[in-house]
């Protein structure tokens, strides 16, 4: 029996849907940090966002941002890898994840968002 | 005693906030026909919604896109003009605004948007 959690086709996702979960400055913070690390890492574990918030909280935002489309989740044992679905974000919606990455990058300090030196200092 | 209701600055406009407001199908309807009659007249009146949703519904939404900073509502007598604060949103977050109305406008029919010929003909 398959663990991998169900993800929306790219077709499945949805702008509005995609919007909300944006909205939500923890899962900003996440989506930010894993396109933080692409260039290093196209997937981080769940530890590695330990410093934003609770495991139970992240567990559920986790959850929103694979429902909405935004992130891939792989299971291997007990551990779970998160990507972004960069490609089929773009698909969908071209430009859209880079404008909501950039103005999030202008903001980052008033979002506490990670600094990318910080995470590639946790590796 | 002015009755122009209270926006936020340039400078307090919230990416969140922003996000939050754009993810209602309503709201990113508004927003949306508000872009495509720019070209046209950059500002609407409430009765240029109608279309959208019923009186009281698109006040609450008129009053979500303006604290939120997307729109600017000008007061003259009983009337009241809307318009998108581009410039602002420009300023704040480069490239935002028209990365959400390019992906609106992709899945217009999936989105019930009003096509633009139907704007400009309701001039």
């Amino acid at each position: 029996m398959s663990r991998t959690p169900p993800h929306p086709t790219r077709e499945q996702i949805e702008l509005p849907l995609v919007l909300d979960c944006l909205s939500d400055p923890i899962r900003l913070a996440i989506v930010y940090q894993l396109a933080q690390q692409e260039r290093v890492s196209s997937e981080l574990c769940c530890g590695d966002f330990n410093g934003l918030s609770g495991k139970s909280n992240l567990t559920y935002h986790f959850a929103k941002l694979r429902d909405c489309g935004l992130m891939q989740t792989r299971v291997a044992g007990t551990n779970r890898f998160m990507r972004l679905r960069r490609e089929d974000l773009e698909a969908r919606f071209p430009g859209l994840l880079d404008a909501v990455l950039k103005s999030a990058a202008k903001d980052a300090d008033r979002l506490q968002l990670v600094a990318e030196c910080d995470v590639v200092e946790a590796d």
